[in-house]
């Protein structure tokens, strides 16, 4: 069986093994006060081109339920696209902290800045708004649940909403990579370190054994959030095991050439797909693929493939998500490529 | 520099290392459906004999946070000792879940059964005990963050209170190995899965990276524990990280040998305290030890040595922490006995 | 100005105050431990034909979110119509008591068993779904927030799917006395008891100055369910306050008299708008009416009587809200009628 | 039976009573809008000669939830003594916010700005103090819930404290006119407001039905109370009740014409204690006084009186508490002065 389910089937890069065991007799201070935590915060800092504070943390939902708790008061709510990860697939994690998601409806993945103002403008016009959760931050994620992307000029309307309406814009980027190396994109770190006020670079999908450097670039929600970070179960007592693989990543711009290998197999299946006429269910441009299969293509392939059951279109037919990462073997892809074309 | 100043100074055993380069390239389902996982919790539940659930999750507060959470109602409480991580250095992370720890004084790190069934009976005593939190849970820590040990015999009486009371045992075992290695202990983990309805096996200060395994003893409290470990960021989507470390650590009883390890270069610092007439703090037969400095002492070790202060005692003595474990090199002990011999 | 814009215009029905009045000297004991609250929880318990427990809080607000924190787990969630009171007007305080509400898409403030049997049957068939809040209750509202009943077949096939799925229904009676009284109900208290886990009987909309009696069938949820209303705020020093009104609402019948009176007035209502073809929103046989009015009716009628605008449907027309209630004067009614008719 | 047990045995002052019969039909609209909720805020503005906001909520553990968890981020704590009410004796509702209170030993129920400037700087200068809850908010009562009272010289010591630390204070007052009535007093409602961040006037134990003035004079914990108060259930469909309640007390000094009357039972009760050489356990000046009785005169006084056993001091004594109110009857003291006269 050959896994393209998702993108964290293997361990990590050679290259982060390799450092951890370099490292692994360095006796360091704890909860992230070593010399590669600081290191590893200083690439970050420096590709933002930007005064920020940059913190780590083990995985997604943690980045997500750290940040947005830390952020609002207990009457505030989060806008999020109704396919959002926050919306649908954390549990109730930021429920459980007190906040609710106000759920936008998404279209491939995505909202756009008249939705979220729209909202917010209905928000403040009812005379009980007291009654209803305040909306106070946007979130959503790039690249999207749906493998798309939102452009910089997309971004930039959403930011003016959220200054216009004083909301934070927070963006998950558990698969941040796989959205800076893809063709289609124009947005870069810098970028959102200008329109975010706080995001998030996913580390645990594209390339370390597992982490997120969570970026704060909005100064009123850096205070104390060390605190939040410990409070929430967050705060790894060998910190450095987060600093050193963000260190490898970002020293020498293994985060986007890792990102890069991806979306080259990415694009070569879609190509494939789509050569053989089958129809995409989101316009992916990273490395999550979404084709709609019949059920004898399904049978065909699922007996070499791994590969995830999304939605079910009709009895014959059901879109499916494939995925690539930086572990992704070209040998594994030729071999997809030649039984898509056999389908 | 040295570092004394606690266990979690360098990375993890060099087996465990060698097992994640090894496996890395595996593909492997993920949120820890993977067979190093299910490896891993056979393991620890033929050494518990017993029918327990076995969870893995990243750090101490993780761990306490979750399981807390999961088995409270939102009006009761945990009992715990004053000096409890729980209580006092978890920036109130039970709190942040809705649950008061309800403090009991304790001595050397450790409460006893007369002190919880009087807790518990002043509680149900008085009129107003709708007024209070319920007190439903007991977690003590072993070894304690004094570095003490529970004797089966403690631990049996706590157990009898808590079955009269109808309470909850829970156990931190953050430290848990170098508990098991102490040549005072008398408690296995198969008692502790006879006792406890619910503990945790500690990794991250004995020899992995990070992790902890969560040991449910209790039937009432394994249902649906892993959606509160997921609602609480706890899930890592690599579970295979936490399944072979502990499979390491667990299938050839590197576990207990690396704590044995720590105790043994314990049992010599405290030697060497102790023959040159510095008394102890806490009686502790553990990889913490708590020799009371005068302040000479203390700038002519710090000189070579990082430690801890634990409190300060009066103008002239401190007292303070000097941690093995199971990284902790022979020479290192060997050059501080030596200068503790010329103190 | 002549106030039908909502059921809480008034004080309360002479027969309380009167009775405050009386007993106002009497020296009772405090939190609910008084005998007016144990008579009104008598005449409860007798009405509702079960052995259910019954508690008294200050509003609807806090009866629900009381509720529902108490009989949840961290991870569970209530299912709720996309109209319904939970869902949308409260501030988001069931998320602040760290619970999602998992909406489903209400006609007429609604839903059916057959959407709950696919959501929950959704939710199972999910491999992922422990990363989903697991929905373990069902909230709805009769009459519902548009006026509209749910029969006691509709009430029988929820309660079966409930059953079949393993959750709790809860039902929402904030209004409860205006869906009794209602020419087109089925549903008695003692069936409310019958097939609801929990439900509350409104009196701050319905006579009284304010309160609602938490009525607790299932056995598994009335443990300690007075701790949970003093952590939530909800319990009064003077819980006498509570039990004096709903004795007098109870004692002799008057919970359903002044209901009825409310009910005639709004079928008075109806009628009238009915005869002069003005549409209704919603088909609701109870208090509050949904006439669609235009925005010239709009201003004919605004000028005199205050109503509340309930949707915009276009330019030129918007659904609006009349209710009336225990309070409501026979001949403010007949005024009304008068200017309808002249629209 | 004549209770002395507590002072919230009656309804409400017959003025109140009166102004609800009269104020019945009014038509007004919901949710605290209304003119009399306005003029009831007037009325507390001007007495507190600052430019404060005022809400009303129902009773006083909402009053504290509601504060506390509007005012501080999830990772801070609010310090409080140790006899506290939100320490002790409210099933942990602030905890259930997600607050650690940080207690504080008392003295005679109080704190002193040392031991606040000491527990502040003890956790800044801990280097490990992100793992500990950050005191943000100091919450005393005035009068304390063993009767005492602060001074305006201890207030304006624990001001500076929090002036010079950062933190908020907070005022519990649900005896506050017990207080201002004392003649041991020294602060009035302007000190308070002056002096304060947040604190409430009680009405449920002064008069009232029940009901609580919160006033925020911290102009940074205004914005957005009301979204707060409506999450947390407190607040009332029919704000009116607590407002023409409040307007009542404090439109022609009824609060302290009502809490003298306390005030001077309690001394009458006092003098009579003191001159038949009961030992007082708290010198209390307010309307609680605590005498301590052996066994013998607890059963001659305990056939006719109720009163409350506050603390077991030893086989043969206990500390017990008689309450006055602005309800007790002066024929009634008279008859238990006569009674301690033959103890």
């Amino acid at each position: 069986m050959i896994r393209f389910d998702n993108d964290y089937t293997e361990g990590a890069h050679r290259s982060i093994l390799q450092r951890l065991v370099e490292t692994n007799e360095e006796q360091l201070p704890g909860y992230g006060t070593d010399h590669h935590t600081t290191a590893a915060k200083e690439y970050i800092r420096k590709l933002s081109e930007n005064d920020v504070d940059v913190h780590f943390v083990s995985g997604g939902t943690q980045a997500n339920l750290t940040i947005i708790s830390s952020a609002l008061r207990p009457h505030q709510g989060v806008i999020a696209p109704s396919t959002g990860h926050i919306t649908v697939h954390e549990t109730g994690a930021i429920e459980a902290t007190g906040h609710k998601v106000l759920e936008i409806e998404a279209e491939n993945g995505k909202i756009n800045a008249g939705q979220v103002r729209e909202y917010v403008e209905n928000h403040w016009n009812d005379p009980t708004h007291e009654h209803m959760p305040q909306p106070k931050m946007v979130c959503i994620s790039q690249p999207t649940e749906s493998g798309t992307l939102y452009s910089k000029k997309e971004f930039e309307a959403i930011r003016t909403v959220c200054d216009e309406k004083n909301l934070y814009l927070m963006v998950d980027g558990a698969r941040l990579g796989y959205g800076l190396a893809s063709k289609e994109n124009d947005v870069t770190l810098r970028d959102l370190s200008n329109m975010c006020d706080v995001y998030y670079i996913g580390g645990t999908k594209v390339g370390a054994l597992f982490g997120e450097a969570i970026v704060i670039a909005h100064d009123g929600l850096k205070e104390d959030f060390r605190y939040i970070i410990k409070q929430k179960g967050g705060m790894l007592a060998k910190g450095r095991l987060l600093g050193i693989q963000f260190e490898v990543l970002f020293e020498n711009n293994l985060y986007v050439e890792v990102s890069e290998h991806a979306i080259e197999m990415a694009d070569l299946l879609n190509e494939a797909f789509r050569s053989n006429d089958i129809e995409m269910y989101f316009p992916s441009p990273t490395n999550q693929i979404f084709p709609i299969l019949t059920k004898n293509q399904m049978d065909r392939l699922s007996s070499k493939y791994a590969f995830h059951i999304w939605e079910h279109l009709d009895e014959e037919r059901k879109a499916v998500r494939f995925c690539t990462s930086w572990s992704t073997k070209t040998e594994d892809v030729a071999a997809l490529i030649k039984d898509i074309n056999h389908l």
